[in-house]
């Protein structure tokens, strides 16, 4: 299933998405819930981001050849980081470039895990039990912010805007850690890569935040990004007033999102 | 006025306390709302964490003395991390030592600010009105998991239970840069200062964030500890299993929680 979310006559719905058609969705997505036939063209609506997260957790320098272009060691357990909720747009929404940090706002592709119940110490065996689905996740970052001036990263993480979720939530992917991912910025590919280049695959990623922290449904976790960010080019490419910025997954789908 | 979150006959209620009475709080904190004249007896309810923070802003190396026992440079702006909203409790809730990080549990006394409504882009001179009070914080760190193995202070300070505040949201404090500051490990002061030692004051905090993220109503900003720190001293002090800790800032209360 594609869950969305959307907007109409003011009231915020989620559906199921299937050939450009929304299925409304009535009850719970976390919990018991069932389609209710009313249905909309997505044309006709405002998509969301799929899921409005109580928590955003994400993972620094998690592909081999990120970590190495960021001249950084691979590390030995997963870089937990966490960007603030103000942060997150839907597929329809744009980024702004933030007043007090605009020159180097860069973009990162990521496999975007959202959890779909309450998850406390859960082994990697049970660990997919816990996932509702996967969307595509942009970790826009302020490199300034994140690399220059300060040594914690959550501000340069966390402005308005820098974490577009979406298009959907998909449900039935079974091998998540073999799905192409890529970036585009105004058309041409920046990133092109593979979570299977990840160091920390899905599961083990579920079950290691799991371990340090209760996980709530909606609880997304932005599972880190491959070689190919702006501020590591020669010379650096970062986003600007003007651009559009694509991230696409395999079976997943594509969130594109403007940048103002 | 003291605004007291509580749980009575499995609803959530707020109210205003005095003199060991709550009377009950009916509509919106953060809008319009209206004693009700409904009064218990705060021994006959379960006091709660007094806000349920859609984000938890922290901020790190704010006092000059505490800069100085870590061996930092007092920092140029102020040092933003976030905590994960799963590490909130309340006055009668404890502190639970994490399976994975059970040596180097650390307490760190707060003055931590309420916002009272939706905050973006807000002057020091107009931080005021965007501050519904303050409250004690305790910014629980696990030493080993922040300062040793992870660069990124998120994991170590956002573990269940890591994030007590209470007892009450104080609303009429004039003055939140000259108040006293202490912490008690079992009965022994492990703390003690004063605001004023803070390099950046309150208004500049609120003002700070607001520009780096939009703070909603409810987000709690910890304002950073004072000296007396458990790993700074010689030889350490960490919290174990049996222990008491509380914070106490002048004119807001003491926050008491046990460790399990």
């Amino acid at each position: 299933m594609k869950i969305a979310r959307f907007e109409t006559k003011g009231k915020i719905r989620y559906g199921s998405v299937e050939n450009g058609i929304i299925d409304m969705i009535e009850g719970d997505i976390f919990g018991s819930h069932t389609l209710t036939g009313i249905k909309y063209d997505i044309k006709g609506v405002r998509l969301l981001a799929p899921v409005a997260p109580p928590n955003i957790i994400a993972i620094g320098l998690n592909y081999r050849k990120h970590a190495a272009e960021s001249s950084m060691k691979p590390p030995e357990r997963p870089v937990i980081f966490v960007k603030t909720t103000n942060s997150i747009i839907g597929p329809a929404d744009n980024i702004r470039i933030p007043e007090i940090a605009p020159g180097e706002v860069d973009y990162e592709a990521e496999l975007t895990i959202v959890i779909g119940k309450t998850a406390k110490n859960i082994s990697e065996q049970d660990a997919a039990e816990y996932i509702l689905g996967y969307t595509c996740g942009n970790d826009v970052s302020a490199r300034d912010c994140q690399l220059k001036l300060d040594a914690q990263w959550a501000r340069g993480k966390s402005f308005d805007t820098f974490c577009p979720i979406g298009p959907y939530i998909v449900t039935d992917i079974p091998d998540p850690d073999s799905l192409s991912i890529k970036s585009r910025l105004n058309g041409k590919t920046v990133q092109e890569s593979n979570t299977s280049d990840m160091i920390f695959p899905v599961r083990h990623l579920v079950s290691f935040c799991s371990k340090n922290m209760t996980l709530y449904p909606g609880t997304i976790i932005m599972t880190g990004t491959p070689e190919g960010v702006g501020f590591a080019r020669k010379p650096p490419l970062f986003m600007k007033s003007g651009d559009t910025i694509e991230i696409e997954i395999e079976k997943i789908g594509i969130l594109m999102n403007k940048v103002l």
